[in-house]
């Protein structure tokens, strides 16, 4: 379960619009992420680094904390067991070691949540998609700036991508767990 | 068996050096290459795009087939059932498919050959090593402009990249294809 | 100016779609393109392998040319002084040397055309943006196998990527290339 | 400046190896980091995660404090305005963003230090001249595990990457500052 962006400064013009749209999410995210870890589904953060390059989460978590946004910062902060993976660009793949991980994790499926909607979840889960995971884009754990653009990504991700996007209740953890892949066979030369 | 450079127009400053320690190398990498495509192992090219970028194969080799190494070139055509990679820096992985080549084939072991052993060859080793491939570095198929460069090169990579370095006639590459690694186990999430 | 996947197989179950809306854009691809020649600006081929790898341009624009859409593919038929790059997922970005062509050739804007509007093309688009490009996406020379779904994807953009979507006659070639961008300061450590 | 894996546990086979010839270079490293940092050449920590995924540089300094080289670590521990970039296999720049941070920042010169030179001090340097850096590899802040191999790496960073090897203490920073190159001529298409 991929978790984008949430840790924010919400220091952008068009912020108030996304703090909204946001606070709606946040509970089901949470919700989402406790039934993950239950099933021991790993839960990565990927998160911009607004401007900071030291890979300090503490001190990230920490500003973060003291914005706009604290009450839904404080509601989605990290645990010490999960995943922090710090992006300079929209896309979570782009530039960081992301791949590297899912690849270490082995993991095939991802579950996008997080804002906004129409950039980084969209610039993420294209390229996601380009890398041959399987994609659960959950419509209520999705926010973007305006709704309207939040649907037509959602639509986007489910007609091109081919990503489930029903709402996160409907997720049967448990059927993704066991959907395993037949083995590629690999041939050695 | 990746073939590293070997389309060349030796324009450069000390082609005369390597053209002299090319032609030592160039039958023993056809012969290697023989018996790579008799077992079925994929061979692939490498090739800088000497400025040129327009991914013509053929035109590349024609230009090539007509400069100063022009019986060394024609010796290492390409066939028409080889695959051919064309990079536009140092190593074969930087910006170039590689990586999606070798995975769509489920290679897991590379055989390096070709030009320069200190350079291109030396870069897409490192790059392979790093990217989990096992790799063999037959000491009579790699060339340098200086023997001494050559040998140190490949020291590196046999210390280093644990590259095995014997000379291509020693190669077991029935013992290589049947060498499977045993299935990764991966989950899906 | 990219131009993506248009030499093309059309061997896929949709293509009967995309052939008839490629049809309506390949004049003003070829229009677009011979305007760009006439000012300089280079022509890039950004252009699937449809499971190719030899690299081999003229094999590919050969069979493409005996397919289909045959006539259109021959419309749009690259040029020797073309680009061609080869590409083996949906960005063009992705695995390709595109990266270092265009930072060798020093370009800043692009223009991209051709097919399928939703996913090569945006996912390229995607790309870009994220790599800094200003981006022109003139609407008719964009198809896709669903008039909506191009709607959808152009769109998105022009809202997400700040994309000028306006149609190819409306762009103003001289004052793209006037438009340099003030010399990035750059310091040396 | 790049200080490469220096925040370290020092728990693999040959660390006692390593710990003796890091031991010889951590001053000089140091002193070095301070004469740069007096300059307003930016530092940055380029540096293993040992299997932690959590971007904590806090956590990772405290838990490389407590091992075998706490005392060299401390010597090097990086401070509040460091840069620090955590890197999952050899090279600083596979898998991470230190493309992007160098590009933000504007450098076009690198100054390495660090261990192992022969591995991952090497690995970054090959990746770095393939991205057209210029790179200074002072001989007396880079250290392996065997004298020997530390010899055969700088000669090679020397001979085919162009490095300057000589030790810090001949290092002219204001040079290296000064040294700005012409501004590349950028059109805009």
């Amino acid at each position: 379960m991929l978790i984008i962006d949430v840790i924010n400064d919400f220091k952008f013009e068009e912020a108030p619009l996304l703090l909204k749209t946001f606070a709606r999410i946040t509970d089901k995210i949470k919700d989402l992420k406790i039934r993950c870890k239950e099933k021991g589904i790993p839960v990565i953060y990927v998160n911009d680094n607004f401007g900071q390059w030291q890979s300090d989460k503490q001190k990230l978590v920490e500003y973060c904390s003291k914005q706009a946004g604290s009450h839904l910062v404080k509601t989605l902060k990290p645990e010490d067991d999960d995943y922090f993976v710090v992006k300079p660009k929209h896309s979570g793949f782009f530039s960081t070691p992301l791949s590297s991980l899912l690849n270490e994790l082995g993991v095939e499926t991802l579950i996008l949540c997080g804002v906004a909607g129409n950039i980084c979840v969209l610039f993420t889960a294209n390229d996601a998609y380009m890398r041959d995971y399987s994609l659960y884009t959950p419509s209520d754990c999705i926010a973007s700036n305006i709704d309207e653009d939040n649907e037509r990504a959602l639509l986007l991700m489910e007609k091109t991508l081919s990503a489930t996007t029903s709402p996160s209740e409907e997720l049967d953890l448990s059927a993704i767990i066991g959907k395993t892949k037949e083995n590629k066979q690999r041939t050695i030369y």
